[in-house]
């Protein structure tokens, strides 16, 4: 997506060790007619899936998935990063590796919104090491529901994510492919 | 707005201790037509009042805000929870209490994203015990910038922040007002 590929020229900043920083547009400032043209490209590619559900996960990737769902008219749930100790018995769980972060912690989804018919499209800011996108897919696989893809917004291709998610079968989409960074350069696939 | 307190009464649930979940359509699986009319409503409150920038506060107040700002066209900024030690200096930080999780933590916003010149609305999905909204307030305080008034979706009124907020003489709109919750009823003010 150009419009994508171009901001990110324009703002982006390359900070060293493979840190891409967008958030003046995208993820903590936001512009959110960016986020409508990215909504309607994700509704054009996936838009014929019978989609039934968009799931994200909690904080960047929430505004997306919500200004997207809009042209899907469908829910939109989000993946919690789960901060207590206590688990109920009544959410799906699964585990997440942040490599910013140097942690794994335990995102959440209640059961009662991801049902066996659902068709879910996932949407995410960012995909690097795949681990958060691996994890909202084992989420939708283990309410027995049909992952019709991932939207991307902006994937580092230079990491092992995309191949991955990919080499399972699953349907990946991403906006800007990244295919190498410098500190003053980028080249997108 | 009848329609969010049509909404709360259908499906939300009272749970013990004062607590609400209206994660079925409004914080955890998302109706985006609702987030729609909620916008719709902000603006119809807020429009005239030459609004430059949203601020929220992850996580459930995001996808509000990047909802609403559609209608204003301006940019959402998200204060982010911060999770690292080390906090650089480019950034505006506040503290908040969290009820719920019965702890404090720092709040921030990159110092880059409030300008002195800046008019903000501030939105979030829950009024209670202000906490968070008095954290907010602080950040654009810090930042020299205006606070235009803050568009709040469930004001428990019958917790403190909206006196608390309304005092220090912020324009506070709530869009459903809660007098009072028992388990089986709920009434509006």
């Amino acid at each position: 997506m150009k419009l994508l590929e171009d901001r990110i020229r324009q703002d982006g900043k390359i900070r060293s060790g493979g840190v891409l920083k967008v958030d003046s547009f995208l993820n903590h400032q936001i512009d959110v007619k960016l986020y409508g043209e990215i909504g309607k490209e994700f509704h054009r590619l996936f838009g014929d899936c019978g989609v039934t559900k968009i799931l994200t996960i909690e904080a960047s990737g929430i505004g997306i998935a919500c200004v997207a769902a809009q042209f899907f008219d469908v829910p939109v749930i989000f993946a919690k990063k789960n901060k207590t100790k206590n688990i109920a018995g009544d959410v799906y769980t699964s585990k997440v590796e942040s490599f910013t972060h140097g942690k794994v912690y335990d995102i959440i989804v209640a059961k009662e919104f991801l049902l066996p018919e659902d068709r879910v499209l996932i949407i995410d800011d960012f995909l690097a090491n795949g681990s958060a996108l691996q994890g909202l897919i084992n989420l939708v696989k283990d309410a027995g529901a049909t992952v019709v893809g991932a939207g991307i917004c902006i994937e580092k291709a230079f990491q092992p994510g995309g191949d991955l998610i990919r080499s399972m079968g699953v349907r990946v989409e991403s906006l800007a492919k990244i295919k190498s960074m410098t500190e003053d350069s980028i080249e997108f696939c």
